[in-house]
């Protein structure tokens, strides 16, 4: 965002959620992430949302049938499409090192450009309701399962030296996620450009040999 | 906390802010921990704060003007106590290796212990008015600051091997401030426990020579 105010650029919604249809639910959701970002989710109405993205709340209860239905669209879009980055890059037939540099930069990408989202999806998780939680939290433990199974393939093929890949795990991904917490449009450094540096320093960290 | 309501046990309140008085401004501190963590600044009233005091609204005004002067002491202090725990260590005449393991085992457990008051004092900050803001931004590039003197003398050293100290830094810093994301005291693994490992992990990513 270009201002402190959460703001997230208009042409973001289709790149941010492609698969979601119709365009009116895309942009609620855009409203959504704005007004959390701004003044968090308890202080904000569906009434804020609705007249962000232009429409009555009437037509915000067509898409969502609550402010929370709304928040858990954002929540589990933006946990299903870091799953599949992680999906997509372990599955590759390639050495661990090079699917842990491949993901790191993905990652660390993904948090710097969607860092409103980002931030959203990450501190207002405790708003949801319980079983919508639940559904989140399955999986954000899926997503620590695949690093911590690369790190741990990483480790048995001599690649990697970590006492605990639990903790190496949740290392990794903390460096992600925590980009959404400073990262900010004003910075020179791209994400491209940050998750390349990023993944420099988590090869290091979990002691993969120069190559 | 061991509930996700956000309650801080209450004997806490003398340990994270011995320096305040009275007594009174310390459980109002708490309160207000409490109820930002539950449900966001902008969401929670002065009466909500005062009443889980177990005072008058007119009580809290004696000492905090309003909402946003409660948030920034909570922010304030919680800025000054990481930056004094960083200070003291990068003063201590040893080698940048072993200032970068107390730092990080310091800094570590300082934000699985004080969780709660850590993600406020992290998530809540654009909720301070724009001066305290500032004040509070100066802390942080103070922190900061000191963090990556410590890597480039460690670099100048030749203990560490990192091609940039800012992102190291920052990265540095990153896991540490993201522990209170997602530590909670139901976790087996202690503060000290989990700082001590971070610690190796961060001298791994800093290149520290084997020692």
């Amino acid at each position: 965002m270009s201002e402190p105010s959460g703001a997230v650029p208009a042409e973001l919604s289709t790149e941010l959620w492609p698969d979601v249809q119709p365009d009116a639910a895309r942009r609620l959701m855009l409203a959504g992430v704005e007004s959390f970002a701004r003044r968090g989710f308890h202080a904000t109405t569906t009434r804020d949302i609705a007249g962000r993205a232009g429409m009555s709340p009437a037509a915000l209860y067509v898409h969502f049938p609550s402010k929370a239905a709304l928040l858990f669209a954002i929540s589990k879009y933006g946990h299903e499409q870091t799953l599949q980055l992680v999906e997509r890059v372990v599955a590759r037939p390639e050495p661990a090192t090079a699917k842990m540099t491949a993901l790191v930069e993905d990652f660390v990408a993904w948090h710097a450009r969607r860092h409103t989202v980002a931030r959203v999806v990450q501190y207002e998780l405790q708003a949801l309701p319980e079983a919508e939680y639940e559904e989140v939290g399955r999986l954000r433990r899926r997503i620590e399962q695949l690093v911590r199974e690369l790190i741990t393939e990483g480790v048995e093929a001599g690649e990697f030296d970590v006492p605990e890949p639990r903790t190496a795990a949740r290392a990794v991904l903390s460096l992600g996620v925590d980009v959404a917490r400073w990262y900010s449009d004003r910075m020179r450094k791209s994400p491209a450009a940050l998750g390349r540096e990023y993944a420099g320093l988590v090869l290091n960290m979990l002691g993969a040999k120069a190559g």
